[in-house]
């Protein structure tokens, strides 16, 4: 099962971890088999779009039978790495920051935000849902190699400033809820998501 | 230029608003045309990627020339129908809600938040972003047949019964922030955007 030697397209990487939330949830209940047809229902994707997904990692149902609840379970896991927690820290502790760390509780995940950033003394020293928020300026200073992602909740103004100097950290990732569109080097990966960019996205669809 | 009856791929409509959006500056700083390199640079997507996306309007470009701004400016405008503001309602006042409310001042969106609803009595009556928020519970009372989308930022466990509330009225697409796999009627398009699975789709990635 060697997950980590599979190169997957992305949109289905972005379903990998709702499959694993549903499976293990199965799993959980004492499940012990899963339809396609059940699976779709539960987590909103066509069978036709799962079934290509599972056949990514070989074939794992079998028809009539569906699939094994365990052995997608400890699939899905490996290829998760659910063993594996990835800190994160988050800069800009505004409303959208703070709905994160809040989300933090939500376990479920292979990731952790271990630390944030902000400007504003209020809440310099102060921690939300057990995550310390300290002072941008020090930034270099706090930051620690163990950090692999950044997400990045700032005014779009001084999203490239502070990109800059994550770049010259450990940083591998970057989460950029920002309008702008930063530059980073190759090493490292960006993922944007631009709310007012979703929200135009569906309208654009419910217009046509 | 009939942009209505073109079919194009989700992936390629939600770029859509980002070259809407830089094209609209460029027009703004008076440049006439622009390649599909400094389009590349700016929104940060591959140039081969532009070409595929213009290509489902039609060759819009010319090579060795690039393409006309204000050619481009005019055809997204179309496409993504900037002269129809669509109207919504966000249903869920809490860290994620008030970041979207606050968003709302940013323009260059054919999307406007009209009314939010909450449960908190220290909230209702009260309004964020020029935003008025309503009781929940006043929810089909107060929501008029012009509001066709809405955004779900509320906690998960109720986001079934409150879709369930908002198909009753005229509401055509639902923008679903919580970890919940909602049912609706066929009619209504939901797009789902899960802020855990958005943080575990990069660590995924940086650990392939």
């Amino acid at each position: 099962m060697e997950s980590e030697q599979i190169k997957i397209p992305q949109a289905t990487a972005k379903r990998l971890p709702l499959y694993y939330r549903f499976i293990k949830n199965l799993s959980l209940s004492g499940k012990q088999r899963v339809s396609s047809a059940e699976l779709s229902e539960a987590v909103k994707v066509d069978s036709a779009t799962i079934r290509r997904d599972f056949s990514y990692f070989g074939a794992l149902g079998k028809k009539g039978y569906g699939y094994n609840v365990n052995y997608l379970l400890t699939f899905f896991s490996e290829a998760l790495n659910q063993h594996e927690v990835m800190k994160v820290a988050l800069i800009g502790v505004g409303n959208l920051g703070t709905a994160f760390l809040r989300y933090n509780f939500i376990k479920n995940n292979n990731t952790e935000i271990v630390m944030a950033f902000d400007i504003d003394p209020n809440k310099i020293g102060t921690d939300i849902g057990g995550v310390p928020i300290y002072d941008l300026e020090k930034l270099e200073e706090i930051i620690t190699d163990e950090i692999q992602i950044a997400i990045l909740t700032v005014p779009a103004g001084v999203a490239q400033s502070i990109a800059d100097r994550l770049t010259e950290k450990n940083i591998r990732g970057i989460l950029n809820f920002t309008p702008a569109r930063i530059s980073v080097p190759d090493h490292i990966r960006i993922h944007h998501i631009d709310l007012a960019i979703e929200l135009q996205t569906l309208a654009y669809f419910l217009q046509k």
